[in-house]
């Protein structure tokens, strides 16, 4: 059964209004007493959520998320986890676009202060070099919960995926498929989830005993064709890599067409690999071998994270960093004699 | 020169109060009045904005946009192309999905009555028997902007495409392509755009003197797997189809499932074309012949014509329906001889 604010007043010794001051983390209540009233509210049950139900008329009941783009197939599978929670919940969801610009995603950020959204769910855009935006949002009592593309500092809750395994496992692959040379594709290089999946691939190369060559990273840009050009150049070079690791979808795609155009055949002259949600994956020619992110359930966990941080049902101080696991998907792009057909 | 709220005025012999709350369509002016002042106002070239400014005040500055589903490359990019619009004029974005469920699109837009929001932003659910809900809404002052799934009654504004057009012209390519039984893939029939990109498909056979075969009319479902074994069962039979014409992008991408699963060859066996905005479709095996929407342009009219409502920059009575041209894109899908390569 239940326990009711009362209830929780009383066992307590506590006037209802300050228990009610204390769940709701009020600075008129004593560190020392809103610990105790957590610890009984735990050890009682008590269910805050009908308590968060009465709180909701001084809340907008309104989430914002923050990512770089929408037209994205990770991004936007994100946001329909995020978006299947806020609807069990009850929240209602604003989202924001950074377009990759750290000035947007600070001045979009500034705004959420002041009682506009309870929490806030980010995904960094590739030109963030600070996060103070983001400290200054959390220490005006907004939680904020970063997904994919995470500060470095554990100051925050974060959701991510198995980054540097995924990265030695791709590589790892490749170089069984029989690739000694084996490009990096990379954009927004100073993100920590950039750093980890190469650190990945540098990491696959040292096991199995291939030179690191520097010129195999290709700094890549949000310039489609100007990343089309960049890899003909490459792929047309006598010393040109004889597989591709792409750490971002959008890379694959423009290896896929800068191939076609220099008609370089894959698998068979250009082995590739790709970070991708792409639905279509296994109807390309050929069909592309990829690691698939848990975008669905990222959005799904990040929103619950948030909502318990929001309504105070996560009572702990531990900072959540959830983990998910990709999935490595081998298919024609990869494979070391190609089998016929999709 | 602008001109400001006093000089409007004085220009027209009425209090500012008066003008101003003409200006906001208060129910206490009378139509006569309130027409006297759209007139001088655009007469004399009034500037609404520094009045929709102030205003603002009492307004959330916020839409909301209401949507079948995001993770679908045209619903995202309408969503980009939106965002765009409201970043620029300083709007948030609250996005909903209805999941194709009529009762989860009523509730959601029952919530936005109140103030919550200036203006929605629709997309009809395939599951929508009634629009009352947003008659409700906009009798409440709120406006309603439709895009690509409109309701047929004329009695909103909305963006759409020329679907009759390009369901005549996507089906006469297949004639000429040398198809004689065009089987028609469909969802969510008794929508207005389904319907009207079938009367194009029906007048395009009447043209080429093709009877009409009901069975060439595939009713599909949200179901990716049962659409898949449906496909194969029709695909399997004697009198199968030698093109298939997909309303939907969804579908045809099940085509090329069911065929890869039953070894039949695209397009030697069986020619496609469909409504798609997908990104890859030059990469596809075949390449994917399809019929694009500007899916970001639609995106971006609408935001722009619900906000010239919200803010009453838009003077006159009429309701716009703006319609867009889609692109017909031929690929080695429906190639009468397959070309080599993408």
């Amino acid at each position: 059964m239940s326990v009711n604010l009362k209830k929780l007043s009383e066992e307590l010794g506590l006037s209802i209004s300050s228990v009610s001051k204390a769940l709701r983390d009020s600075y008129e209540i004593s560190a020392e007493t809103k610990k105790r009233v957590m610890e009984m509210a735990e050890k009682l049950n008590y269910q805050p959520n009908a308590f968060a139900r009465g709180l909701r008329k001084q809340k907008s009941i309104t989430i914002a998320v923050v990512i770089p783009e929408i037209a994205n197939n990770f991004f936007s599978l994100a946001i329909d986890g995020i978006q299947m929670i806020a609807q069990q919940k009850g929240y209602h969801v604003l989202t924001y676009l950074s377009h990759e610009d750290a000035q947007n995603e600070e001045s979009t950020v500034k705004h959420l202060q002041g009682g506009r959204v309870d929490g806030v769910i980010i995904s960094l855009c590739g030109d963030s070099s600070s996060v103070k935006h983001l400290q200054a949002l959390q220490a005006s009592g907004v939680p904020v919960v970063f997904f994919d593309r995470v500060p470095e500092s554990g100051e925050f809750p974060t959701i991510t995926t198995d980054d540097f395994d995924c990265g030695f496992r791709a590589t790892e692959h490749m170089l069984l498929a029989g690739c000694r040379r084996i490009a990096y594709l990379r954009m927004n290089g100073h993100l920590s989830i950039t750093q980890k999946r190469m650190n990945g691939y540098l990491e696959a190369l040292k096991k199995y005993r291939i030179p690191f060559d520097p010129k195999m990273v290709v700094e890549c840009t949000n310039d489609n064709n100007g990343n089309i050009e960049l890899l003909k150049r490459m792929l047309k070079l006598k010393n040109r890599p004889d597989g591709i690791f792409a750490s971002v979808e959008k890379l694959a795609i423009a290896t896929y067409h800068a191939c076609s155009e220099i008609n370089l055949k894959m698998p068979e002259q250009l082995k590739i690999i790709s970070f991708s949600n792409l639905r279509t994956a296994s109807l390309l020619s050929p069909s592309l071998s990829t690691i698939t992110q848990p975008a669905f359930e990222i959005g799904r966990e990040a929103a619950t994270l948030l909502i318990q941080m929001i309504e105070k049902k996560n009572f702990s101080n531990r900072i959540e960093q959830i983990v998910l696991k990709s999935n490595l998907i081998e298919r024609n792009s990869s494979r070391k004699r190609a089998k016929a057909g999709l």
